[in-house]
C-alpha cells in the first residue's frame, strides 16, 4: 500500500475517532471511540469490498426485521459469534476456584415455583428422571446455607416450557441449599437443541458449516447475600457437541458426569421409578464475593 | 488481570475463530475470522459491562425496525461511524493526481435528464445559479472525451427531489465531455442539510454531541471506458461544516472555490440572471485506470 492511501485511511480513523471528543458521557465516549478503531481496524485489515459492504447492510437489516418482543435475532448474532460469552466472561473475573460462568440465555423466567430439597422440578416436562446434588460454598469452602437456586432446562424435545405458548410451566423451579449448604433436586437429563435457525443467523450458521446445536446443559443460577450472583449451566461429559456449541456456552470445568443409573436402580430417596433408567449427577458450586 | 482470566478470554476468541475454519468460502471463512477478531477485541479492551451489551441489542433492534424500503438507518449508522467512507477509500486506492472518491449516499437516481454542455441541471429547484467547469483527464493529462458525468445535489431547502415524493426531477442530470475532455454546466450553489436524524442514528449524534449536517456538496459520478468510475462530491471552500462533515466525506483535494458573483456580472454563456448573485466553480477530474 502507498504512503498516501496509508494516510489517507489513517487519517480518516482519526478524524471519526476525533468526532467523538466531544461526548458529555466520559463512558459513552470511551466506547464509541473504541468501537471506531476495531471498527475501521476491521474494514482495512479485510479490504471490504462495497458488495460485502451493501451484503452485511442487509444482514443488519433483516436481523432487524426478523426480531420482535418474541425473537431476538441481534442476541441470537452475538450469541454465534461469542460476543455474548465474551461479555459474560470479562463481567466475571477468574476468582481461585469460584465456578465458571456462562451464558444465560433467553429462557430463564421469573416467578418459577419453590420446590423442597428433593423435590421435582420436571413438571410433567418428558424427560429421563436425573437426581442433582451438591454443595454451595464460598471461596474459602465455608458452607451457604439459604443460598437460592434456580435451575431451568430443555425438555426431551429440546423445548423450554415458555416456547410452547400454552402457559404451562415445566422443567423450571426454585429452591435453597439446606443449613448446611448442600442441595438436591430431581430434574429431568439434559438432550441436545438447536437454537432457532430459521432466520439471517441460521443462514450465517449454514453458509460457515456451523451447527445451530447447542450441547445439553442443565441452567443454574445461584444467589446469596455477599455472594457474586452466578449465572451458569452444566454440561454431560460425553456429549458430542461440547466441542461444537453454537454459542460458546462451555467451559470444561462445567462439563459433569452424569452418571447413567440401570432401571431398577435404587433411588437415592427411594422414590419409586418402576422400570426406567435415570442419572445422577453432583455439582459442587463455589461463589466469589460479590465485590470481586 | 489474572493469567487464569486472560487464558478465559483468549481461548474464547480462539474456540470462536476455529469455529469458522470448516466454511467453504475462503473470503467468508477470512471474513468472519476477522471479525470474530475485532469484535472480541472490542468488547475486551472496554469491558463491556453486561448493561452495555443489553443497550448495543436494543441500538441495533431500534435501528432496523426503523428501516425500510425508504430508509436505511444502518447505513446511517455506518457513514456516521466513518465505516462507508473507510470502504469508499479502500477501494478507491490513492492513484497519483486521480481525483478522490467519496460517498456515494442514499439520492442517486438512474434515468436523469441528459442536458447538452452548458446546460442547467436545476430543472427548477430552488437556489442561487452556480457555473461549473473542468476537464475530464486520465492519469497522464491525457482528455476523455465524451466521458460520461451525472451530478446531483439538494435544493436550497435542504432537500433532494425525490425527497418531496412527488416524481419531480430537478437538480440532477447527466452530461457528457466535449471532444476536449471540457464540460460545463449551470447547477444551483449547495447548502447544507442534515442527515435524517429522527431515529436510533440521531440519537446517538444528539448523545456525543455531533451535529447531523453535512458539509455543503455537489455530486458527481463520471464514467469513460478503461478508467476507474469516480463517485465523488466537490465541497464549498469556508463552509463551516466542512470538518464537522456528519458522514466524514470532506477531503481537503475535494474542496472547491465557489466564487460569489455579484448580481450583474456577465456570465460566461451570456445567460441573463437579471439581478441575481451566481457563483461559479472549476473542478477538473482526474480518473485512474480502471484497473488501479
Amino acid at each position: 500500500m502507498s504512503t498516501e492511501q496509508e494516510t489517507r485511511e489513517s487519517q480518516l480513523v482519526d478524524r471519526v475517532v476525533a468526532s467523538f471528543d466531544g461526548t458529555p458521557d466520559p463512558r459513552l465516549k470511551e466506547l464509541m471511540q473504541a468501537l471506531t478503531r476495531h471498527l475501521h481496524a476491521f474494514v482495512r485489515e479485510v479490504r471490504l469490498t462495497e458488495a460485502e459492504w451493501q451484503q452485511a447492510i442487509a444482514f443488519l437489516t433483516a436481523t432487524g426485521h426478523i426480531s420482535d418482543d418474541r425473537r431476538q435475532e441481534f442476541i441470537l448474532l452475538s450469541d454465534v459469534l461469542g460476543a455474548s460469552m465474551q461479555t459474560v466472561t470479562v463481567n466475571n473475573q477468574a476468582y481461585g476456584d469460584a465456578t465458571e460462568a456462562t451464558v444465560f440465555g433467553p429462557f430463564f423466567v421469573a416467578g418459577s415455583p419453590e420446590i423442597p430439597l428433593g423435590g421435582d422440578i420436571s413438571g410433567g416436562a418428558a424427560g429421563q428422571p436425573c437426581w442433582v446434588e451438591g454443595t454451595v460454598t464460598d471461596a474459602a469452602g465455608k458452607p451457604v446455607p439459604h443460598a437460592k437456586i434456580e435451575v431451568w432446562e430443555a425438555d426431551d424435545d429440546g423445548f423450554y416450557d415458555v416456547q410452547y405458548g400454552d402457559d404451562r410451566t415445566a422443567a423450571r423451579g426454585h429452591l435453597h441449599t439446606d443449613a448446611d449448604g448442600s442441595y438436591r433436586f430431581w430434574a429431568i437429563t439434559p438432550t441436545p437443541y438447536p437454537i432457532p435457525h430459521d432466520g439471517p443467523v441460521g443462514r450465517l450458521l449454514a453458509a460457515t458449516n456451523r451447527s445451530p446445536m447447542r450441547a445439553s446443559h442443565l441452567h443454574f443460577l445461584v444467589e446469596a447475600p455477599g455472594l457474586r450472583t452466578l449465572v451458569t449451566h452444566i454440561f454431560v461429559r460425553g456429549d458430542e457437541l461440547l466441542a461444537a456449541d453454537s454459542v460458546f456456552g462451555v467451559r470444561n470445568s462445567l462439563v459433569k458426569d452424569f452418571q447413567a443409573q440401570p432401571p431398577a436402580t435404587p433411588t437415592p430417596d427411594g422414590r419409586a421409578l418402576s422400570d426406567q433408567p435415570w442419572s445422577r449427577v453432583r455439582f459442587d458450586i463455589v461463589l466469589a464475593p460479590a465485590a470481586a
